[in-house]
């Protein structure tokens, strides 16, 4: 049976949230319901809310960021049991069949994947995320969350922690590597702590020095501002990967001189506008510009083993569900240090609006 | 004793070459003499010569494709010996000591090499190029040309070979990957060949199909005319590599849309100008644009054996060294298939203008 659970709603971009209920499909055979304990708040979320990427599908409940516990399973689901703490990402289905899907690699399935929300399910219906009480996902979508990590910390991993884990794996950040992280935010702040923990030594370069004590918790050797003039004199060639979060315009051929030979920028930050680029900032050491889009399931799941083992979760502020308006605003103001996470339990505390 | 040399030279951006006698060091310990046979006519020699990347030092002889025969060996040679068939490229000097340098990346030298001409040497003096009848190199720098390439056809390889074996090489061109060349010239039937060789389904993108015959005998699968509406309609997603050869201005987003996810665009031929790049299009698929700039010493042998092994030689049109000027012409208007090459045995004819 198709059931209801409450959700914080946005009815349209310039409408606050409302708490109302929500309905999740009848699970099927391996379909996993979770009761959700904390949601974490993505800059996606506000982007897609206030239309910038495009008009959303309102009615909408967002949130990709979902941990919690299983407290339901369907008769085929094999993967998890009642009562595990579990997660979900950026993705909730995908074809299972293409080339990107037999490698792992969801995130780029060739027949579109489903996202976990304002995207289109394989029954028609819009897909609602995870600021909400409950969520019903395919098992292949749903992650386990190890002993060791909290479900408040652990929730931003499954899209700031994998943004991060996927590029700093796939351009062999580790032991005996110089990385630069630019921007210190949700994302910034993973990109520190695990390229840490994998062994490179890490300079955070951030617009100014406010936030130089908090990068040295996390991980980092040092931080550059690059709002002072010449900051980069000293780093040409230091580098050999640097990971871009920030979503500004970028002078990218004054970062690429910051590589070594050989070395790659990779940007998870999605600047609006077209940068521009002399390829000569390429050729000359045979240099690499990369993108990354968070990561496959495989490997969301293999970077909370390593988080969980290495002691790494994102550094939040917990909030409760009638904040969540205001924490939109303070995340596009840069003030937060460094994730909002939604406690579901303060759903209890609010009315329903009834849904429309 | 430094020796003279028959040598054809620019004395400035507006003037014709000129047969005269240049100065070649007296042979050190780790010198290796070679008579030169055959001299490619490259691009970048007419960019040098026609001030198109700053000023040039004139009075200059370039060329950095040279192929030829060892006429006499230092005391200290071990690499190479009289008679052998040998090739020298882009560079003839680096440090050796550097991290780039000990992992065969010598035109990555941290304290900067030392090009085939135009460039300072160790002694100060300004390196002269291999449009001349002899060339005196450390044999480090000294690449051996086995059996079975004609030296002709082998002189281009030092320099248009290795500017596309490289790329090749390291972004796992070969057997079950489909590449793309855009651009046959110089370069893309260099590119075109050993891609094809090493097992990959070659597409040339070409402004027309003038050059379709042409680029199926060098190996290409079919060829792409950019110049129509819709190219690219049937292209996208399909490409593992794609080898930018051209150094016009291109639509980088378009191209790299054709790339697969977690493909990679390799440009080799380098615009002057910026060019406009939305970061989205590398971020969705997880997608790289990178540069390349020839090869190290080792990689350039091992691409030297390749391309003897699989009979692969530039496909070119021997010149005597009266017709330089008009070959320049010829080159910068696209009109040679695919590469000029000096035959130095007419320097013999030419009558020698005292050197200033």
């Amino acid at each position: 049976m198709p059931f209801k659970t409450k959700a914080l709603q946005k009815t349209a971009p310039d409408q606050p949230f409302r708490v109302t209920e929500i309905e999740r499909r009848d699970p099927r055979a391996h379909d996993v319901v979770i009761a959700i304990k904390a949601a974490g708040i993505c800059h996606s979320d506000i982007h897609t809310t206030r239309d910038e990427w495009g008009k959303a599908p309102f009615p909408l409940t967002v949130g990709h960021e979902i941990a919690g516990i299983v407290e339901a399973v369907g008769d085929a689901v094999t993967k998890h049991a009642v009562g595990d703490r579990v997660g979900v990402g950026c993705l909730v289905d995908s074809c299972g069949e293409c080339e990107q899907c037999l490698a792992d690699e969801e995130q780029d399935c060739l027949r579109g994947n489903v996202g976990t929300y304002a995207s289109k399910d394989r029954d028609g219906s819009i897909t609602q995320g995870g600021y909400a009480e409950h969520v019903v996902v395919d098992e292949r979508f749903v992650l386990g969350i190890p002993e060791g990590i909290e479900l408040d910390v652990a929730a931003p991993l499954l899209c700031a922690g994998i943004t991060l884990y996927s590029p700093i794996d796939r351009w062999g950040v580790g032991e005996g590597k110089a990385v630069a992280v630019i921007g210190l935010g949700g994302l910034g702040h993973m990109g520190v702590q695990i390229a840490a923990a994998k062994g490179a030594d890490v300079t955070v370069l951030s617009r100014s020095l406010a936030k130089a004590d908090l990068a040295a918790e996390l991980g980092a050797s040092r931080t550059i501002a690059t709002g002072e003039e010449d900051w980069d004199a000293e780093l040409r060639g230091t580098f050999d990967v640097i990971l871009n979060t920030v979503s500004a315009d970028l002078d990218l051929d004054r970062y690429l001189r910051l590589l070594k030979p050989h070395g790659a920028m990779v940007n998870v930050g999605l600047p609006p506008d077209a940068q521009s680029l002399g390829l000569g900032s390429l050729i000359s050491g045979g240099k690499v510009l990369a993108g990354s889009n968070i990561g496959g399931i495989r490997q969301t799941q293999e970077m909370l083993d390593f988080c969980a083992q290495h002691g790494i979760g994102a550094v939040i502020e917990r909030i409760g569900v009638a904040d969540a308006d205001a924490a939109y605003d303070r995340v596009v103001d840069g003030d937060v240090k460094f994730r909002f996470v939604i406690d579901t339990a303060t759903f209890a505390d609010e009315e329903v609006v009834p849904s429309t």
